[in-house]
């Protein structure tokens, strides 16, 4: 008999049928016992009436795997409407030690860091699977939207001989003898394949030997980058973006629609035009309203970025803002500078619910204008010369594009309050394992 | 007016269009000049009748960025069927220097290492990104194929604190102050993902310190990793493999046309039943055709796989090949030996072309195996505790996956010669850049 996913049991009421998966549970009355068998799918109640069998289950601990052979009962009860009867149950891994997690209860009860040390077990908790089932379903639908647009996926290295964004945060390595870096960002990369694809993204892991031990933090994580050429300015990009957004909304509602009912998410709607702020104005909202100073500062504190994020939900119905026209002083050497007012640039922060989910900007393009802009930090431009600044040098249009931490969007949009609670195996300062 | 793609030209024949490209040639003759023009879609012939246009013209390197307006005309000597003429010529950006790499030619006449070295230029040439479109279209179709059948995509970390495979060939590098390194693999993280997910893939990079400067090895690539709970054996496993490798055919079929034209790409057939050859029967088959001693060897030398792929072509019209039951002594310690013959192992590779482009297998699922063949290695087990061991302490089932080397497919199935032409930017042990 062919093993069935928990989830195909309705279809087959009446008849016997196999499913196989982990003890999620046992329940013992006095002249039965209900077993809770998890697998990928759900979680499936088997009735084990009196006897033998119930007795030799009795020993089992929690996580032991099975495979189960029952009738299929129609009953009001339970979640699926079914459940299991006359069942043989035959382990197929028997586990001695009880589980360091207690998997049964709606949510995770431990601490956090008991949770992640734990990561092998806590993780098959429902909600922490539903979790990992969105992040796959927003990247499935990241793509979908950039591939009907005509964009190709590409992967660049990880290890580098250059510091991508700064000398500090980075992680140095020993590349045969020489000294090499872990990738801060595709940047460099994603620019130099403009040239040949016009439109890239890519998805894959960054490195950023990130000092701050805070809730959105980590040393290693997921970048969903992009990059578009013939652009008219950074409002192309945030174009680009907005439907980007937009397909991993509809990625998640309808490639993961168990999570989302699982976890009960209010999916965002993702407006045809998401609000823009600039910056400066955005400053003088803040200040208006608070008191603070702010105005000056060359960028938001994550309480203005909180604050912005309300204020476009009051003022505009929507959960997500562009804030646009960064202060050139806090941006990379390759950020392209407001034609009309240079102290600012082309680039811009997406705010979904008053966090930063995405940073992008349109970048130079011009050869000659990364040499003045190098030159203007003291920079030599050797170390950008291949395959960088020879992309430049050899014909570049104006081009720009984005970098989305894929933990930044998938926090706020289940409600955790860390990046920790969305990312399967974090790494921080003080956490390289599990 | 809108810039179009040089693609959607025939649509719009008899009126006037936008495009912008590359400058990827320019042939004068005494009245007339003919430009091509290159973007990411293809390449467009304009029209220049002499004069003043023309001169400004002659001025411009190859690569120079320009955006045409011109009206759209039918042609029958052209490859798209229609080119430009009395155009409008704007640069988007000058370039100065010729390129170092002749892109006009129908193939690249550079020495490969030249074309490395020069990796921003050279991967403009038509072929390099339509390979580049295959390699894009293959990872889609390998997930497109693994969603339909369950599958979750997941993302494990790159930064480790235990070497995967092995001490031998890891690049090691400073942690906060502490040793780690970076994953040969993501198998570890996979196989405890079957725990929490039954199904999995990850598409990413993947780190060796190879010593070896073959066609074939290179020190950074990408991984296409999967990984099946609730197997009976390897051949569960291969039969999953089949249906990726068939995606992988479908994607590139479906998604990069174009590239396969322009490649004039032969795709293989993936037959619905792959043939199958055990390793001791294949060495043995070896043997009698060749006269060289071959059983008793632990593995398949290249061209040993060549052969066999040969066989497989002859004997059964079949590119691909199944080789299963490799010897334990050649296989990492989760490897599950055969239950009737315990120095053969429930694994396999995948040749494609004569090329192994998987390898896969059963790996061990009881707490207990592990400890076993870890004391047999004389191994610790406790580098392995967390999270790899602590999943199999708490229940695993019986599951086996694969590793898949995307150059390993490209290569044979654009027929190249060395991984490095299908690899946007290698790393080798003398290559650390562009």
């Amino acid at each position: 008999m062919r093993r069935m996913h928990i989830d195909e049991l309705p279809g087959h009421v009446g008849a016997r049928a196999r499913v196989a998966g982990w003890l999620h549970h046992q329940r013992r009355l006095s002249r039965m016992t209900f077993l809770l068998l998890r697998d990928a799918s759900g979680i499936a109640q088997i009735v084990v009436e009196e006897g033998e069998v119930a007795a030799e289950l009795a020993r089992l601990q929690p996580e032991t795997v099975l495979e189960v052979e029952g009738r299929v009962v129609e009953t009001e009860l339970e979640p699926g409407g079914v459940e299991l009867h006359e069942p043989a149950v035959r382990p197929l891994a028997v586990t001695t030690t009880k589980p360091p997690i207690d998997l049964r209860r709606p949510v995770l009860t431990e601490q956090l860091p008991l949770q992640l040390d734990h990561a092998a077990v806590s993780l098959r908790h429902p909600r922490r699977r539903a979790i990992a089932r969105v992040a796959a379903a927003s990247v499935a639908g990241y793509r979908a939207a950039l591939d009907a647009l005509r964009f190709t996926e590409i992967h660049t290295p990880k290890i580098v001989v250059t510091a991508t964004e700064s000398g500090a945060n980075v992680f140095a390595l020993d590349y045969f003898g020489r000294p090499a870096y872990l990738a801060q960002s595709p940047q460099f990369y994603k620019q130099t394949m403009v040239g040949v694809l016009e439109r890239v993204y890519e998805v894959g892991s960054v490195f950023r030997a990130e000092p701050h031990d805070t809730a959105r933090h980590l040393a290693e994580y997921v970048s969903l980058d992009a990059e578009i050429g013939f652009i008219e300015d950074h409002f192309t990009v945030m174009g680009f973006a907005r439907e980007a957004v937009a397909g991993m909304v509809e990625g998640v509602a309808t490639r993961a629609a168990d999570a989302v009912a699982l976890l009960d998410l209010d999916l965002p709607d993702v407006p045809p035009e998401i609000p823009v702020v600039d910056f400066l104005d955005g400053q003088r909202l803040i200040e208006a309203a608070t008191g603070e100073t702010v105005v000056g500062e060359p960028d938001l504190a994550p309480a203005h970025e909180r604050w912005l994020g309300e204020w476009a939900r009051r003022e505009h119905g929507s959960e997500f803002l562009f804030v646009s026209g960064y202060p050139m002083a806090k941006r990379p050497f390759y950020t392209h500078p407001e034609p009309e007012r240079p102290a600012f640039s082309n680039s811009f922060d997406l705010l979904f619910r008053g966090l930063e989910m995405i940073t992008g900007g349109q970048r130079l393009h011009r050869y000659e204008d990364y040499i003045a802009a190098l030159g203007a930090l003291r920079q030599s431009p050797e170390p950008y010369e291949r395959p960088y600044l020879e992309a430049m040098r050899h014909g570049m249009p104006p081009h720009g594009g984005w970098g989305l931490g894929l933990a930044r969007w998938v926090t706020p949009l289940v409600a955790a309050s860390n990046v920790r609670e969305t990312t399967l195996f974090p790494r921080d300062r003080s956490r390289l394992a599990p």
